[in-house]
């Protein structure tokens, strides 16, 4: 087997009878021993606590088991019932006797669990050298940080050791180490995966994350571990819209909010600056158009993370033991947490306040545009460097990434440049909460057009567009588009109908030259039907509209007979949503196809 | 004019020119004089105060000014541009240049200031009686308190000294005082008014409420005053579903959640446990339909707002005060107050996390209900029975109320009962944020099927099914009906894009008696086409599904053509959403009328 472990490429194998799990994890234990410098693992599964898993995988059927012989790892802040969840921190440790939530559903799923992964201890960090378990080391290059706090999580993907993994994500610790080893690093919607058996960082904050080598393989571990769970308080319901189905190819031409330059920060990497601007050439050439947002109010979002209040949900994780060892702390974390102790609720309501000042005016950034798009990190570290300066370094990591989780929005980290040390880079997507599906299909558009090899593997390895990744091509889901060609047209008695939706002209432009147009019986408001004779009928000229797609329900709904909406064919051969006529509708109608449309029709009868 | 100043009364009146607003300000000025006694006015605005509001109102015309000449009382924590906002506390006074974002829209609609209404100090309190301006006294019995902390804002309506007015409502500010004065409450969602101009109590909780005679009146109140203001950072856009076209009569069965009787408190007012249940035997009367919930969680949630850290919210308020001159606060609202300096941001924390559980708990006993329904207060108390307890009556004063903010909830105060000794009860129905529309279109219908007089006017005069309420019936918003007759059947190949969505089957019926159906050409999956044909059909055998309005529009556009929803006529004469053909499609269709529907078409097929 290859390092390139994606999910589809395993369940070939398995398939053909190439490959059975047992052999797979065998071959992993076999490559892990030559990663021992990485300290991925806090404890990596022995054949014994691997047995009931494989045993388990022998009487659950491949085809009903999405993640059916799927090694995958678990940031060792997430429970797996009966081995030790230490959360970087030995003195912490307890042993739980149920596995969390998410990683239960996994399992269930057929995933088998590789082991528990190093990281900045009670995740509080982004750079992964903060565990007493050693630092974690980049996949590419061990002399470099893996980015953190899912350090393990992260370099066990891109070195083959796992299909993909759990991390955790407050701050930006599912995305920095993504960017680091060449990985996608979907940071979901909070709430939308389960927190139950996760130790908390800011618990108000928290998401499991998924590492993973394709947009695809984000896709599919994200609809195994989703799902409501009352046991958590922050816990929400998917909508229809940001569910599985609604993942895909990305197609159209994107509107993408891009930083000015000058509030760009990369602390002096020039690697990863010249990086960040060929990433930007290359997807302008894959259709993505950039528009210049203001990041200032993002900006000060992030700030409240680490210079706020909210440092007092780090205590209460951590309090038990600041009370009776804090000794057994990492000196650094020690330094982060113990202030949390002090602020007033006072303190923390102004700061809430602001925050939701700096919603508004992020929002409003973000109002029509598909997603932003940020650096995930603008500098890549030596481990060496990083132990020199453990606090302005580690926060200059945070700069894209602190406010995501305090703006409630979501995030998928994407790779798209080598620097020319040969050194991973990475960009990150940005969106509004449930954008989960929307981002990660813009995430595939952008992984098979870039084609970069996944992970560690070489370049002449398979790449991204030939592992067969999802080509259903997806549309923005918030819209809807419709064609109108009577009383809905711009100016016309019902064209409110649209504007008060919401409803903004797309396009002016004809259908396939197959319709006759007729002036129906009774009005007003006059109205018009379109009826379909691909032997005798002509272009008509229409409009296109975008509807927000949670009202398009609504405006269907108050047509009256005998219209409906259907489907209309267009000049390029596609068809859209739009008016169509009932038979009967059709009596005492007259014929005015050769006025070539509504209007004219209109202006002969002024 | 009589006391009873329903908008559309008064605008009646200007339009048949029996009645202008200056004579309207002249009379409330009179008769406010008889009503010093029940303490509603801070501040009345002088003849002098009122002149630019009148000179305005002759540049504006009254059809396109909704609230054309409407007076309306504004509550002293509100800023009125010019006049000072005291909240209740002389030292605290300031006079505002601008007036507050809302009371400036009801300004532009024409709407006239009355004056600056009393209120419990700070907004804090739910009685009235907190107010060096004296006690707010109940509309009906000066013995009995206002209710507060909107005293004065609701007691001014009920006497026809104001058409509507502006109360504020963080724990029950704008319901309780509507209860005890027969008016309707509306605590809209949060956000939905701009609190610009608002003397904040808890500033993440506070709403601007609205007091009216009718929920017809709210509505239009309402209307006038939301509106996103990029100012408060609490604002929120109101959806299309919650927009003022979306208010009207509710049809329908309602299924509606009460209490069970172990948790209903009336601390020992009979008359109000009498009212409540003569008010539930009257609405079953009236179709509404109940079922019992859970109150625990409820009342979980309510307990935090004066037991836990959200005190310290009110602190930051009047921090100023309290560190300069804290003998300036009258000495209850002190005691409230002071503590709220104390508690810690963890302590916040812990609250807020126990918070996100309770509305995961609540949410789950409101689920399938239209709304819920409590008494709004379990007892109405005289003042001197209040200023001998004047904490422990109060709290008891939000046993129904304090969660509503908390937990994110809308609410509608309403009018349903005199007890014997002819004092006024009234319910709240309780909703989910941007239910609001939804919340006084069930209003109305209560307000119609009662027939209560309106505010303190007698009986014998126009009550509210006399008021012209608005009749135009609506619907659950948040639902679509779509009739099915083919592979969308319950069970068939295509039901699963109705239960992706959430759909639930409602009826299985017929159409009218005029369709024809058509086994289409294609397939699978196979399908038929319903042709309207009025001398020659048949009435067909068809499903209504139930599907979520904001899902609807995604489940039209995967209809392929020939097919489209349009309107099929029922049995009842009635029509609903539901599947028409387009012309061309039945080119090459089997007739297929006499099956009756499309299963015993299939059975006869297999």
């Amino acid at each position: 087997m290859s390092s390139n472990m994606t999910i589809a490429r395993l369940r070939a194998a398995y398939a053909a009878g190439t490959l059975t799990p047992t052999q797979l994890m065998d071959d992993i234990r076999e490559r892990s021993a030559q990663y021992t410098d990485r300290n991925i693992w806090i404890h990596q599964l022995t054949e014994a606590e691997l047995q009931p898993y494989l045993e388990a995988l022998e009487q659950k059927a491949i085809d009903s088991h999405p993640l059916w012989g799927v090694p995958f790892a678990i940031k060792d802040n997430i429970d797996l019932a009966g081995i030790p969840t230490t959360a970087g921190c030995p003195e912490f440790a307890y042993t739980p006797s149920e596995s969390a939530q998410v990683v239960q559903q996994l399992l269930d799923a057929g995933a088998i669990p590789v082991g528990k992964a190093n990281l900045d201890q009670f995740a509080t960090g982004l750079n992964g050298t903060r565990s007493p378990y050693g630092p974690g080391r980049n996949a590419f290059d061990p002399d470099y940080i893996s980015g953190g706090s899912s350090a393990g999580s992260a370099v066990s993907v891109a070195l083959g050791l796992a299909s993909f993994s759990l991390g955790t994500d407050t701050a930006g610790s599912g995305r920095v180490p993504a960017c680091f080893n060449n990985l996608i690093g979907l940071k979901p919607t909070r709430g939308l995966l389960s927190s139950t058996g996760l130790v908390p960082a800011c618990r108000s904050l928290d998401c499991i994350s998924i590492f993973a080598l394709t947009a695809d393989d984000a896709n599919e571990v994200l609809a195994c571990a989703e799902g409501f769970d009352e046991r958590d308080g922050y816990s929400r319901a998917n909508p229809f819209a940001n569910q599985s189905r609604h993942y895909g190819f990305r197609d159209g031409t994107l509107k993408v909010g891009i930083m000015p330059e000058a509030q760009l920060k990369f602390f002096g990497d020039k690697g990863y600056e010249s990086a960040y601007k060929e990433t930007l050439e290359k997807l302008r050439g894959l259709g993505l158009e950039f528009v210049e947002i203001d990041y200032e109010p993002f900006n000060e979002a992030a700030l409240l993370l680490y210079e706020g209040p909210w440092v007092s949900e780090r205590y209460i994780a951590c309090q038990p033991l600041i009370d009776d060892n804090p000794g057994a702390i990492h000196p650094v974390v020690r330094a982060i947490i113990e202030p949390g102790g002090k602020p007033l609720a006072t303190e923390l309501f102004k700061a809430q306040y602001r925050l939701e000042a700096l919603k508004q005016k992020c929002q409003a950034q973000m109002a029509g545009l598909d997603c932003l798009l940020t650096p995930t990190a603008g500098r890549l570290f030596t481990v060496d460097e990083m132990l020199s300066e453990p606090i302005l370094y580690n926060s200059q990591l945070g700069y894209y990434t602190n406010f995501m989780n305090l703006l409630d929005m979501t995030s998928v980290a994407v790779p798209t440049a080598f620097t020319d040390e040969s050194l991973p880079f990475g960009i990150t997507l940005v969106g509004n909460y449930f954008s989960d599906r929307a981002l990660l299909s813009i995430a595939n558009r952008i992984q098979r057009g870039l084609a970069l090899p996944l992970g560690v593997e070489p370049a002449t390895e398979a790449s991204a567009d030939e592992e067969g990744l999802h080509t259903n091509p997806v549309s923005n889901p918030d819209w809807i588009d419709v064609l109108v060609c009577g009383a809905h047209l711009e100016g016309l008695p019902l064209n409110w109908q649209l504007t008060e939706r919401g409803a903004v002209l797309k396009q002016t432009t004809t259908t396939a030259p197959v319709y006759r147009m007729y002036a129906l019986a009774g009005g007003p408001p006059y109205r018009p039907g379109l009826v379909l004779d691909d032997k005798a009928g002509e272009a008509i000229n229409v409009e296109i509209w975008s509807i927000p797609a949670a009202e398009f329900g609504s405006f269907v709904t108050g047509i009256p007979a005998p219209l409906g909406i259907g489907k209309v064919r267009l000049a390029d051969g596609g068809a859209v949503s739009g008016f169509i006529c009932e038979p009967y509708g059709l009596e005492g109608a007259e014929e005015i196809t050769a006025f070539g449309g509504w209007r004219s029709y209109l202006k002969s009868k002024a």
